[in-house]
């Protein structure tokens, strides 16, 4: 059996339910009126049953950006050239970029991983060499890749979670994208398996203008009525209008899943990934936790279909893993929340309710 | 001049422009596309306009929560008795509650200041000891309290950040509250100053049922009726409807303000002395940030009259200042997004716009 099917069937089926119990009894008996630190104590309830245990420390955390790029950016959809994408993995190794600022804030490590990029990168750079090609076709003529490689995409992304788990073991992991074009497939999958109108997912990626949007609509439109995604088959959405970083950010989800860690997904990119991978594995969504809501439209519909509410909205429009980092720190501190504040009967108050 | 005078008039008009913009082209230069990081982008700049500088470090965090006793208790608007206030103000002082955790995971310092208690606490306990009166009056029979106890409350809250700050200069401040019984007189303020219905304003504090909630309308409305406070007199407003440890928020705000330093509000009751301090001294807004959203329904007209967004919306309904000990986080990220993310000039990348 290949990898990417070992997963799947390894995946447990459910959580602690026991140790779930006892983070609502505790969380119910703090002095606080029940429920009044309402969201956190959700998340903190969760985590308890991921790591089975009310005392969860999120000590190793480590966000993985996956890059990759798209042939679809010569149909005019983003305002950016493709040569930014191998020069923002550049800057993620030098820990210059967004990502990397907010990571550091949260006490996470950021790792880029190069799944797809178009550009031979120098096999000493500290990068995750992972790439299954050098970008996708375009998918307004031909797929984006085969299904064998959409496939070895997603196994890539389990890979680096196997191998960075078995070095270290990681506590909380969170995902990021990097690819000039990459909200034009993120759109196309959310359109594939909702079946929702282009025009109403479609957002303006990194700020194009109105034309540019119309064109964008028009693209994503083309290579849907050319390729007919199959919305039962997530490979089939993957290979014909998807991304290898979208197949490498489902891969870490699944190997998220499959070790026990919960895992956070950033934008639009990194939620398409978390679709492909919750859509082949439905027990991964245990582990998934969404981290803000974007700007980009399309993003609020992958959250409805995963059945997630997002934890902040700050108006982020950007990818790479910040709101993923940036989350981390809410998931640190719900497990303090849960484990740190006294009882009624710890403190010695009379407790009303 | 008393104290409230004097304070009031030295709060500067206005921030400073040249740093302000200095982060808006920091900003705009970042290598990422424009705007991307949304709401944390506008925090940076008003904090650069703030500190007056584009490399801000907010490295001494300080939360005080304010406590204080209502006498309208008496009238059943609260699931608690007023006994648990003073047993909250121990729980602070052995750093044992909600906003200890919170604010320990915030890097921030945590003190509780009796403002109004009704107990007497022993000298020696770690906190500030700034009681006006043993508790308001009930206002459903009598003003809360006099315009000079008004009036010393506030200028209480200002002397402690005036001691905190002349000790160890503060880069940041969170405001917090602790009073069995205090969403009544804040949704009376919020009620006074908006003239919105008092049916619409009203929330179930720590959880109140339907009938307690009617009970709680009723109280409110009686109170109003019988004092009508005039609502061009923040004072007046206060004293008739308002609590102790509201207006020693307020004092903290206007202190904040006279000596530049940015101040977060939490939940209803914060935003309710934050409201006293704004229609006081209209500038001191500038230095204002609003944490979160409570569930409490009375705290978004409060939002709308300040001008104010709240960062997260995590359907906290605690108070103690919680909500601003989470959000001194972003605010600590923001100046770090601004200052560290590298501009495409420094990283060498082209930029498209």
């Amino acid at each position: 059996m290949r990898l990417l099917d070992q997963t799947i069937n390894a995946i447990p089926k459910s959580l602690n339910e026991d140790a779930y119990q006892a983070a609502k009894d505790r969380l119910a008996n703090q002095a606080k009126p029940a429920g009044s630190l309402g969201v956190m104590e959700d998340i903190s309830a969760r985590l308890a049953a991921i790591k089975g245990t009310i005392d969860v420390h999120l000590e190793n955390k480590q966000i993985v950006t996956c890059a990759g790029d798209h042939g679809v950016v010569e149909e005019g959809v983003s305002l950016f050239p493709s040569e930014v994408t191998p020069q923002m993995v550049y800057n993620f190794a030098n820990q210059g970029a967004s990502v990397n600022v907010i990571g550091k804030h949260a006490g996470a490590s950021v790792m880029a991983a190069d799944l797809g990029v178009n550009h031979d990168f120098e096999a000493d750079l500290p990068i995750f060499h992972k790439k299954v090609r050098h970008g996708t076709a375009n998918f307004t003529k031909e797929p984006a890749m085969t299904k064998e490689e959409a496939i070895l995409s997603i196994e890539a992304g389990i890979e680096i979670v196997n191998e960075l788990h078995s070095k270290k073991p990681i506590d909380l992991l969170g995902t990021g994208d990097m690819g000039i074009g990459n909200t034009t497939p993120s759109t196309a999958i959310i359109a594939s398996f909702s079946g929702i109108a282009v025009e109403e997912l479609t957002g303006r990626g990194t700020g194009i203008d109105d034309t540019a949007l119309k064109n964008k609509i028009n693209v994503i439109k083309k290579g849907l009525a050319l390729h007919n995604p199959n919305p039962n088959d997530p490979i089939d959405v993957l290979s014909k209008v998807g991304g290898l970083e979208i197949g490498g950010l489902a891969g870490l989800v699944l190997g998220a899943a499959v070790n026990g860690i919960p895992v956070i997904c950033d934008g639009l990119i990194s939620t398409a990934g978390a679709l492909i991978a919750c859509e082949l594995a439905p027990n991964a969504k245990n582990y998934l936790f969404a981290s803000h809501k974007s700007v980009e439209v399309g993003h609020q519909f992958m959250h409805e279909r995963l059945g997630l509410e997002p934890l902040i909205d700050l108006k982020f429009r950007l990818g790479e893993g910040t709101g993923a980092a940036l989350c981390m720190e809410l998931l640190d501190l719900s497990t303090r929340i849960l484990a740190d504040i006294k009882t009624f009967e710890e403190v010695g108050i009379v407790n009303a309710q």
